[in-house]
């Protein structure tokens, strides 16, 4: 598979980050109270990121005993990624998970080039949409 | 949201049951036997489907503490979901969780017409690709 450089990178499929805002990390959070899944969304959208990244809030992604989640997909051919026991300040980890996902095609970022959280707390992957025949 | 029946389910977008065929569910596996999850396939192979169900082996899930594990996928409209714990003698559940997942618009069952060990053992959900802006 080709390297991909600046020039190239344009190419790339969209990203996308979908940040689970209703976690309550199994907290009790006062009427009003702000949930760790969404002060870990407001900590992400603050950042910048790369072209073709963007970062959504959606409402419960059923993972709720494993903490804060987030998804990461983007196009037909890349594999789509459940990461799970994250904390509102892990933004910094998210956002290099997602950068690196983002720069490959396939979304199978090698082994030792994950954020450490992401290689231990990996929910669950799925398979590409152009699953290969 | 209108009810379907018979003469409009043809309208329904097929729906995807990916079986993870590399399941060892935490056993040693000698050399040359079946895998669980390559059991819980072969059992889900034999089964009759509603027609615009594809039942696929795919490998890892990466859910490999929480035993055979599917994914039901479908159109841009549709929830994934990724349902674990599973078992190979467990291909009725699934096989009642799929047409029940295929029936609908949205991947979204009611609660209680969800077979039981899905209602638990859902391992994650991931929300349609036409995510409402």
């Amino acid at each position: 598979m080709p390297v991909k450089d600046s020039e190239t990178a344009v190419e790339l499929a969209p990203t996308e980050l979908l940040v689970c805002t209703t976690c309550r990390m199994g907290q009790e959070i006062p009427e009003g109270g702000v949930r760790p899944g969404a002060r870990l969304m407001s900590a992400l959208e603050d950042m910048d990121w790369p072209e073709g990244v963007t970062v959504k809030p959606v409402e419960c992604l059923s993972n709720c005993d494993e903490g804060c989640s987030v998804v990461l997909r983007g196009g037909g051919a890349r594999w789509t990624y459940v990461y799970g026991r994250l904390t509102p300040d892990m933004a910094g980890v998210v956002h290099d998970g997602a950068t690196r996902y983002h720069a490959t095609d396939t979304g199978l970022v090698p082994w030792r080039e994950r954020p450490e959280h992401f290689r231990k707390n990996c929910i669950a992957r799925i398979p590409p949409l152009e699953l290969p025949e």
